[in-house]
Parts: structure tokens; sequence; C-alpha cells
């Protein structure tokens, strides 16, 4: 797929860029951070990722002339703009959080250090990319964990929101926790495991659903995982399916087992399961896939549903209950004359004040649990002291100080692109999995809950929390 | 872009078309129907869009070497199937209805006939594309009529499902209604005006707010659009815009107006106006972009919000409060030793019950007034009569016969691909939009309503009706 999209940028960030080369020094150099605010579906974390995409992107990064040609057609920018773009090399410096680690609100998963001009010119694709894969993953992360080990299959492309949401979405998807996909493209590029049988039109192209089966099992001997909801489950579907399940017995296979794709699956599955089991069939598996999300498997969980595995389309691929995360890309720094300024958005709304500077982010765990417990937010230069008496990071909490002790500081945020050097970010999305899935399971477990889980604490060292109150009380006295 | 999508494709759509290959006759043709039966945001009817990008995948679709090594490592093909896929020339006809058509539930709006295993195979593509772009030009048709007139820039780059969610939805979001897109590729693909101007980052890279307007006013004297809440939007903002536009007037340039991006907008907008009034900028604009859709637009204009452009970001491009479109492809009819079979899909939900055959959908206008008053989906070979007693598509709905007459019918499924040739799709999608409005403007006022909307008349010919009847009938039987 075509990496460089350089031109998937909003107009102003052009503007500005423009703006910057006539007005501004071009020594000035910027630091801005990705973060966000809200957790989708009132949870308590997101799970970061989209980063292999973040750095191909960076690599593939310029401007061809028909797309210098397009920006001078509309006659607002300067041709020494428009020549450091067509000569543009990035050099910018960008860290991040590993793909995988669950992010709360406030914290920089991203941040970028370069000319100012660059630096803006990246926003709106770095925040494309990193919104969609961690919206994704967060999801994926919920609704595998409410299948509580039992394989979830990802088979959203046709409810997708276009080809990218399909192959990204299906790749945020494994990151998050599922096992496959059914988007045989995604599974093509990123290594995944694609899964998939028949659709009902399968059964509709022969003269009845047992003929449908049989010639399905003699092409597919080893994969007959029968889709039983054409017309009717237990009367037609089920039993059908045993009898072809027998023959392939008897010339030695073993039958997959049966899915069932709309109706009641709780009632459906359970007499399903009887009747697989009377026949012989214990090792047959139930596959559900009908408009299933994270909700709706904790209830047929609790009703007892003998699911196996689970099929999940639309509701995984879009988030559909969620289906936006609002990462923002601020200003924390700016060099003017050799001098970094720390910078704050300052806002009506106080929760929305930014953090200052160039920053680090620790996980803090237990020295003896190995638990982690809380993350500190620090600024970059800072060594973070044995003891440290911290303030809450949300400016709505309590400022009073608490003091962290017998822990150890993970930082991180680690470095994934600078001139002329690419780090080695992870590109096995199982491997990715695997990260995500440890580093979650150190995490509190009130805090993995899916409903009204407990608020993970994220603090400031008294450092940065400084430097924020002084940018504060100057705009205020402005 | 690639439009090669040949890939993106759930794994069971080869696994049925290799099926297909091993068992039935290559003579097979089928027919199957895209049609959705649930419309986002329980409005009335879904603006079809992604016409242009399904012709285009069409054009391109193939298969290359390194796509049929990867399907022969899943080690579920036969290499004569495979065979078929690397030199497979598509044979299928398309019909389609125009981009812009507004399209109700359970009428096709698209629709596939071709060799069984072909038709198959495009199933995940067609429906991804069509779904997508349908969905966000239906939101953006709902945003642009709350906003009654008043320009619409879509703003969601930053928040869309990936790249192609960005490009595509700028697209689709034209097609309802939208004037711009701040999307930059999206403007250079299809020809949209590039809309926007300056970030919060912009007023923080200078000294203070004034400097910065300056700054920008200096280089784009005449698109000085300035953004007026970094700071205080009644105390800083707005009067250092005044400030501004004041010099600007003087050096002869015409100032163009602000832009609100948080806080209480009704209350900014109006104190605003106030302001640039009575300094005598009655003709400097006023716009809002702060997490709007048709909802909140709404409520503000109620308010008297004097706001004269809406910004529209991740509410739109992601369909936030309604993110999928359920279409679905369902199988019409198969033609098996020369004979066509009409097929329906059953289902224990009796209004999933699915429509057989070759169809057409006509729109009826009164001979007099031209206005539609109802739609009618007839086989495709029937001519309707002068005068016609008809049934209501929607099983549930009450099934006596209703007579329609004084009508003239405009057949909406037109042929967009064949073999070896390709129709005239529309691609000016600023004629497209047009074409959109003046077909929405024909519908009863009661149907284009945003809430409660009053349901529009779907019926189907007696013999449609018959057909459908019977093939149930059939399989109750069986």
């Amino acid at each position: 797929m075509n990496m460089n999209h350089a031109m998937l940028t909003d107009l102003y960030e052009f503007s500005m860029a423009n703006g910057y080369c006539a007005t501004l020094p071009h020594t000035d150099q910027a630091v801005f951070d990705i973060f966000y605010r809200t957790v989708p579906d009132h949870g308590s974390f997101v799970i970061a990722a989209g980063l292999q995409q973040v750095v191909e992107a960076l690599q593939a990064f310029h401007f061809d002339d028909t797309d210098i040609d397009y920006l001078r057609s509309l006659n607002l920018y300067s041709e020494a703009f428009l020549n450091e773009l067509a000569t543009m090399k990035l050099a910018c410096r960008v860290t991040a959080l590993p793909e995988g680690t669950p992010v709360f609100p406030r914290e920089p998963l991203l941040t970028v250090e370069g000319p100012l001009m660059q630096v803006q010119l990246l926003e709106t694709l770095l925040l494309n990319l990193v919104n969609h894969q961690s919206l994704i993953a967060t999801k994926a992360r919920r609704i595998t964990a409410a299948a509580e080990g039992r394989p979830v299959m990802e088979f959203g492309a046709r409810r997708a929101q276009g080809p990218d949401a399909s192959v990204y979405g299906a790749r945020a998807a494994v990151i998050g926790g599922c096992a496959s996909t059914s988007n045989v493209l995604a599974a093509q590029l990123f290594h995944i495991p694609a899964a998939g049988t028949m659709a009902h039109s399968w059964v509709e192209s022969f003269s009845d659903e047992l003929t449908a089966f049989r010639a399905w099992a003699k092409v597919y001997p080893d994969n007959s995982a029968l889709l039983v909801d054409t017309y009717d489950v237990l009367k037609s579907g089920v039993p059908n399916a045993i009898t072809i399940f027998k023959e392939l017995r008897a010339t030695g296979h073993q039958p997959v087992g049966i899915r069932i794709d709309s109706g009641d699956i709780t009632q459906l599955a359970k007499q399903a399961r009887v009747m697989l089991d009377a026949a012989g069939f214990q090792d047959a598996k139930i596959t559900a896939s009908n408009a299933l999300d994270e909700t709706v498997i904790q209830s047929l969980l609790k009703e007892g549903a003998p699911i196996d595995n689970f099929g999940i389309g639309e509701k995984l691929i879009t988030s559909a209950s969620s289906p936006v995360l609002s990462g923002v890309y601020k200003m924390a720094a700016l060099q003017t004359d050799g001098q970094w300024q720390p910078k704050i958005k300052v806002s009506a709304s106080r929760e929305k004040t930014t953090l200052p500077g160039h920053k680090q982010v620790y996980r803090l765990y237990h020295r003896d649990s190995h638990r982690a417990f809380a993350d500190v937010i620090a600024l970059a230069d800072e060594i973070l002291p044995e003891t440290i008496a911290v303030v809450n990071a949300n400016p709505l909490a309590t400022q009073t100080r608490v003091t962290l002790a017998d822990f150890t500081a993970k930082p991180l945020l680690q470095p994934v692109f600078a001139p002329g050097h690419t780090a080695d970010v992870p590109t096995d999305v199982f491997a990715i999995q695997k990260y995500t899935r440890e580093t979650l399971a150190a995490l509190p477990e009130a805090t993995q809950r899916l409903v009204n889980p407990d608020f993970y604490p994220v603090y400031l060292t008294p450092k940065l929390a400084e430097m924020q109150q002084k940018l504060i009380a100057v705009h205020h006295g402005n």
C-alpha cells in the first residue's frame, strides 16, 4: 500500500507552514505531543496502536511535482515555500509508546520535535493513523476480554469505513487481542491467520442444504465449519450438519463445527450443543457471529451459551458504540533564538489545559509484586528519585501531594524516528499482542474492568506541575 | 490511489469461489443485489454514494503473482482455481442507482450479474465501498439540511477511521451537501475547494495573539479568517481581530472573519457579532467548529446564534451518532442449465426475507406536481402499466393492495459496468451534489424531516410480490 500520505493534511497546516516560512526564523524548532482526554466506551485506558504505519509514513513522506503544482494552483503560497516542500527532508525526531501499551488520559503517547514548519505539517496524518488504530485496538481489547479466552475472529471488512479502515482495523484488532481476520488483504499484509468458511449464498446455490453441506465437505473435508441458519437451525441446519459430520468421520476426517449467525444465539447454541453431543460430536465447535460486541458477549456467556468462537463484524471494525478517539496534537515547547520555551494551551475548561515541555512517561511498578500502580509524567531531563511527592495530572482532581516510594519506574516513550535513522519498531502483530496482554496483566484488575473501571492514577512530577502552574499564571496575568 | 482491491475480500468468498469452481458448472450465472434495511440516525432514506470508486475498482480488479502465491500458501485451494484467478477477466454486468440518489430500505441500489464465482468474489469490496460512502453522504445531508443553506466545511481528517476514510469520506460529504473540505488530498483528487485557516498553535508560536494575527494578515491579507479562542474570545480574540481588520481595511483589503472553536458558541457568536458590527465589520463572517452535528446546529440556530459557516469534524467523518450502514449483498437469481431461477433468503425474522429475481426500481412522480410520491420495485422485464395495484415492500406492513395512477415512472437502476464497456459514471462531485439536491427536493417534505420523518412508501409490483410469496411457500413446504 502507498504509504506516502504527505498530502493527507488539513489545508491550515500548509497555510501555517507557509506563514512560518515567511515570518519566523527557519531555526525555530518545536515539540508537539499527541494525547487524548476521553476514553471510548467509558473505559479507563486506550491501547496505543498505529505506530508501524506512522513510521512508514514518515519514511515515505515527500511531495511530488503534481502535489507542488496543485498547491501552487491554490494561489495561497510563496514559491520559496513550495520549493521548501519540493526539497523537504524530514528532520524530525519522534518518540512514542510501544504499540499495545495501555495509555491513560493526558499522557503523551507520541511526541515530535523538529523544525516548526515540518512538525506542523505532520499533525493531521499522525493523528489520523494513531486515532484510528488506537480506537480499534481499544475496542478489540474490550471484546476479547469479554470473550474470556475464547478466540475472536475479526469479520468487519464489509462494514468498515473504507478499504484502509478494514485493513488497518484488522491489524489493530489483533493488537487488541483478536486471533484472526476474515480480511484476506490484512491477513496477507500483516501475517494474520485468515478465517472464515461459507455464506448463506453457498447454501442457496445448491438444490437443498444437505447437498450444499455435502459439496462443501467434499472440497474441504478438513475445514468443515458449516453455516446452519440459512433455513432453520434446529430442524434443518444442525441435523444436516450431523449427517455430514458422520460421513466425514467415516472417511477419516475430523469435523470442525457449526456457525450460527441469526436468531436467539443462547437457545440455539444450547440446543445445538445437546444435538451435537448426542450424536457423538463433542469436539465440534460452535461459532456465533451476529452483530456481537462486548456487551452481547458478556450476556451470552452469563446465560451459559456454549460458544467456542466469536466472529465480530461491524461493532468492532467501527468501534460502533464509541466510534471516535479524539486524540489531539498540541504544542509543548518552542525554540526561538536557540532557547526552548515551554508552551501550554490554556482553556476556559480547566481540564483542557495542556502539559508543557519535553516529557517522559514512567510506569511505576511495586518493587515486590511487580504490578503497576501509577504513572508519572516527568520532564524528559528529570531523573526520578527513589521517593517522590507528586500531584494528580487531572487539574480537576485534588492537588494534594501524594508520596510514592518502593517502585521501579519504567520509561515508556522510546525513540522511533530520527533524521537518517529509524528505530526497529516491532512489526510482528502477534508479538505486539503478547506485549499488550502482558502489559495489561500488570495493571490493577479494577482498572481492567469493562464497566465502571477504577481510574488508574496519573501524576505529574513537582517540576512539571510547577512549570504548568507558572505558565497558567503568566497567561492569566496577560 | 491504488484502486485494485481484489484481495480486500473475506476469506470465505475465496473459499466459496474455489468450491463453486470444483462443484458447479462454469456456466452458472448469478444475480446479487445490494440493499439495506435500517436507515442511520432513524432517518427515512440513505444517499447512495461510492459508485465512482466501485467502477474504478472493477476496472482495476486483478490478482498479481504475489496474491496467487499467498493464496496458494493457505493450502485451501486447487491449482485450477488459482489459475482461474490469475487469468480472471471480470465478466460481470453491474447496474446501480446514480450517486446522490435517495434510496429507501429494501430497494436494490446496485446489482451484479455474472459468473457465480466472480459475483461472489466482489461481495466484500463492493459492500465496503458503498456502505462507507453512502453512510457519510447520508450524514452530510442531515448536517447540511440542519445548516439551512449556510456553507458546511468538512474538517474531519484527523478523526477519520484511516486515510481512505478521510479522503472518500470528504468526497461523500460533498455529495451529501458540504461546500468544501480541509483535507488537501481529497481536495486535490476530487476538485473540491480546500478550506481552513489557522490552528491554536499558530497563535501560540508568537509572543502574543495580536502579533500572531498581524503576522497572519501580512501573509494572507485576503484570507484573514482569524481563530479567536486561543486565550479569551471576547476579551482578547475579537478585540485583536478587530484591530487587525482595521489595519487590513486601511490597506485596501477585505477582512474575512473569525472562527470560534470552543465555549458557549451561541453566546460567544452573539457578542462577537455585536462587537464586529459596532466596529463596522458587518461583512465579517463568523465560523463555528466545535464537535458539531445536525442536532447541535439546529439548537444553535434555534437560539439565534449568528453563525455564517460551520466546520464539522469527527461527527460527520465517522457518522458518529450512527457509524454503520448495514448494506447487504444477497443472491436474487441463479442460472443453472441455462435457466434462471429466482432465489430468496428466508429468515426467522419475516422482515428480513429478500426480494427474488432481476429487478428495477421506479420512482413515481405525480404527473402534475412532478413530486415523487412512491417507489415501485418491479421485475426487470416488466413494463409498468398506467394504473397498477401494488403491495407494500415491507412484509411487516399491511399487504392490502394500493392502486397507483397518474404518474410518470422513472427507472433508477442504470448500467454502469459490463465486460469490455464502462458507462460514463459522473465524477464531478458538485454535479452529483446538484443531482442529490434536486432529487431530494422532489421528495415529500415530511420524508426529508430530520426527526421522526414520514416514511415514504415503497411497493412491489404484483408479479414480484407473487414470485416472493411462491418462493416462501416452497421453503415452508420443505
